[in-house]
C-alpha cells in the first residue's frame, strides 16, 4: 500500500450517513468509473471481498432455470460454475487447460449451441494461473446471443486495460488488494444498463440479501436508504488509493507494470525458470512461472519469506508443486521489487542446487530496463 | 475507536495466509470465544458487516421448507423475516410494538403452536428501537422443540451480559462498530455444536458461497484452506479492540455502559425528554428517547451535527421523525459524552423552544455519578 493509504485507515470514523461520508461515497464512485473506463452510474465498492464481487454480480442477473456460460481455466473460474449452480442455474464450463487461455472461437462455438443463455462470463486475469484472457470481441458474441457479458477483473483492474463500456462489459467486479493496492476487504463492482434491465425484470428476489443491488444502489445513490453500515476505514483507503491511481495515470500505471513484468520474466529466464503461463498471454501482474527440475518448490518459498520477507505464492489445484506465482501488482510493481526478488531467488536456488553466476538474473533485468 | 484500534488499522500488510498473520487469526478467535462467553470452536470474524453476519447464520441453517420462528420488533427482526424467505424457509414472525420487547411467553406460545420449528431468532438489543430483549429463556424452549437458538447481536456484543454457552444459545452474530469499537466491516460469528451438526446435516449447498460456513471453517481452521482473502486491516484492528476489551474487563465494561446509560436517562428526564422503550427493558448501549411535543426532530439533530459535532439517529420504520437515538457504545460510553450531548441537546432544545434552566440535565447526570 501507498503510505497515504495507510494513513487514510488510520483516520477516526464518520457515522455512515454523516453528510461528509457521503461525500466520500461520491468521489469513490467518480474515482471508480474512471478505473474502470465506464459511465455506467451503479458502479461502487461491495462491502466484502473480490469474492462478494463475484457472487454480487451472478445472484443479482441470475434465477433459478437460467443458463450460464463460464469460461474455465483455473480457480476463479471453478468457482463462477460452484456459484451459479448455487443460484439454481445451469452452467456450460468452456474449459482450457490451466496456464492457457480460453480461446474466444471456444467461447463463441459454446454461445451459438447454448439455448438462450442468460450470460457469458470469464475471468480476465487468472490470478492461479497467470493467463491474461483477450476479451475484447467476446461482449459483442454475447449480446449477439442476447445474453450478458459478465467480467472478474480482480487482478486486472488498475494493472491493465480494462474498458468496461468500450468492450461492452454489462457486469464487471474486482477486489482492492490486487492492483489498486489498498487493504482486502471491498469489492468494486460496475452494472451497465442491460444488466440493470436483467435485474429489474427478475421475477424472484435476489437469494441473497446482503448482496442484493436493488437495494445496495439505494444506499449508495441518492435516496441513501439504509441498508448495512459501509465499512467507513477500508472506503477511506479506497478512495485514497483511487487518488493515487488517478495521479499517476492509467496509461502510465500500465506501462509500468508491463516494463516491471519484462524484466522480471527476462531475468527469469536467465536463472532457466521459465514462465508457465501460454506465451503472448501472460498477466504482467502475475507472474506463474515453473520450478525447475529437481528444485525444492516449497524449500524456496519458505526460504524467500524466512529469509528475505518475500511472499510468493505456490500453486493451486493441478499447478500445486509445480509453479510459483510472483505477483507485481500495483504498489507493488516496482524496479526495486523485481531486482529484490530476481536476486532473493537466485540465491534461494542456489541454495538448493540450482547454480547460476551470481548477478545473472540482474543483468538480464538490467538490459530490459535499459531498453525500456 | 481507541487510539491504538486507530494504530492497528495503519500497519502494513501481511499475506492472509503469511504465519504471522495466521497468528493473529487464532489471537483474535480466542478473544472472540471471551467477549462471546463460549467455548465454541467455530468462532470467527466473518468477512463482511453484521448484515453478513445474519444472513451467514440464516443461510448455513435454513433449507427450502424450513420454518423459522423469527421475533419482529423492529428493524433487525423484520431483516430476519426477509432473509429466512429468501432461503426458502417459512417466517413465522412473533411480533410485538417497537420499542417493547417480545414477551417470552409469546416465543413459547409460537414454538408449541408451529410443528418442527428448525431455529428460533431473536434480536438481543434492538438498535432500531432501543429495546433490551430478555433471551436467557428462550434457548431452552426452543431446545425442547427441537429448534436451534439463534441470537442478534449486534448492539450487544462487548455491552452488555452476552453469555452463549450458558443460555444455550447455537449461533450468534455481532458487528465489529458497536459495542466492541472497532470500525465497520467484520461481523463476529460463533457456532456451537447443535448449529454445526445442523449445518453438517444439509441435504443441499449452502446458497451462499462466500457465507458458506462448510468453506470458512477450514480457512479459519487448522487446514488453512483458500476461501477468500481475509480483510488483513480490519483483523488488525479487530485484534486490537478486543484486546483493549479484554484489559478493560467485561464486568467493568458492562458497569460503564450502565453507569453512562442511568446517567443519560436522569438527564434527559430532567429535560423532559422521556426513555421511547419499554421501562425495565431499556439498552444501556441504544438510548431511544421520545422527542418534545412541538420541537423540530430533524432541526435538533443537525444543529448537534453542525454545531456540536454531535451524531444522534433518528427514527425509523413506525418511529421515524418521533424518537432520537443516543448511542453509548464502547468506546463512545464515557461520562465525558454524556454531559456533552446532554449539554448541546438542552442548548439545540432551548433553540427549538423547548425551555429549561442552564444546567439542569447536567445537575441531574452527576446526580447519577455521584451516587454510581
Amino acid at each position: 500500500m501507498h503510505p497515504r493509504v495507510l494513513k487514510a485507515l488510520s483516520v477516526p470514523l464518520l457515522g455512515h450517513l454523516d453528510p461528509e461520508f457521503i461525500r466520500i461515497m461520491e468521489e469513490t464512485k467518480s474515482l471508480l468509473r474512471y478505473v474502470f473506463q465506464t459511465e455506467n452510474a451503479l458502479t461502487l465498492p461491495m462491502s466484502g471481498t473480490g469474492s462478494a464481487g463475484m457472487e454480487a454480480c451472478l445472484v443479482n442477473l441470475l434465477e433459478e432455470g437460467d443458463v450460464a456460460i463460464v469460461g474455465v481455466n483455473g480457480v476463479f473460474g471453478t468457482r463462477m460454475v460452484d456459484i451459479v449452480e448455487r443460484c439454481g442455474a445451469t452452467p456450460i464450463a468452456v474449459e482450457a487447460p490451466w496456464g492457457r487461455i480460453i480461446e474466444p472461437a471456444a467461447v463463441a462455438a459454446a454461445i451459438k449451441k447454448t439455448k438462450k443463455p442468460k450470460l457469458v462470463a470469464i475471468v480476465h486475469a487468472e490470478t492461479s494461473t497467470g493467463a491474461w484472457q483477450p476479451i475484447e470481441d467476446i461482449g459483442q458474441l454475447a449480446h449477439d446471443a442476447g445474453a450478458l457479458f459478465v467480467v472478474d477483473a480482480v487482478t486486472s483492474l488498475g494493472g491493465l486495460p480494462l474498458l468496461v463500456d468500450a468492450w461492452g462489459i454489462d457486469a464487471c467486479y474486482s477486489g482492492t488488494q490486487k492492483c489498486l493496492s489498498a487493504p482486502p476487504g471491498l469489492a468494486p463492482l460496475t452494472f451497465g444498463e442491460r444488466a440493470l434491465a436483467v435485474m429489474r425484470g427478475r421475477r424472484t428476489k435476489v437469494q441473497s440479501w446482503y448482496l442484493d443491488l436493488s437495494m445496495i444502489e439505494k444506499y449508495w445513490g441518492e435516496e441513501r436508504v439504509y441498508h448495512h453500515t459501509a465499512p467507513i476505514s477500508m472506503n477511506y483507503a479506497l478512495r485514497e488509493a483511487l487518488r493515487v491511481i488517478e495521479e499517476e495515470g492509467l496509461e502510465a500505471r500500465f506501462a509500468r507494470h508491463q516494463r516491471n513484468h519484462q524484466a522480471l520474466k527476462a531475468g527469469l529466464a536467465a536463472l532457466g525458470v521459465p514462465m508457465a503461463s501460454q506465451e503472448g498471454h501472460q498477466l504482467p501482474t502475475l507472474n506463474c512461472v515453473s520450478v525447475p527440475a529437481g528444485v525444492d518448490e516449497a524449500g524456496v518459498r519458505r526460504t524467500l519469506l524466512e529469509h528475505d520477507g518475500i511472499e510468493i505464492g505456490g500453486g493451486l489445484g493441478p499447478l500445486k508443486g509445480k509453479v510459483w506465482r510472483i505477483g507485481l501488482m500495483g504498489e507493488g510493481s516496482t524496479e526495486g521489487n523485481v531486482l529484490l526478488v530476481l536476486n532473493a531467488l537466485e540465491r534461494a536456488l542456489l541454495h538448493f542446487g540450482h547454480r547460476t553466476e551470481a548477478g545473472t538474473a540482474l543483468a538480464a533485468a538490467a538490459t530490459v530496463y535499459r531498453n525500456a
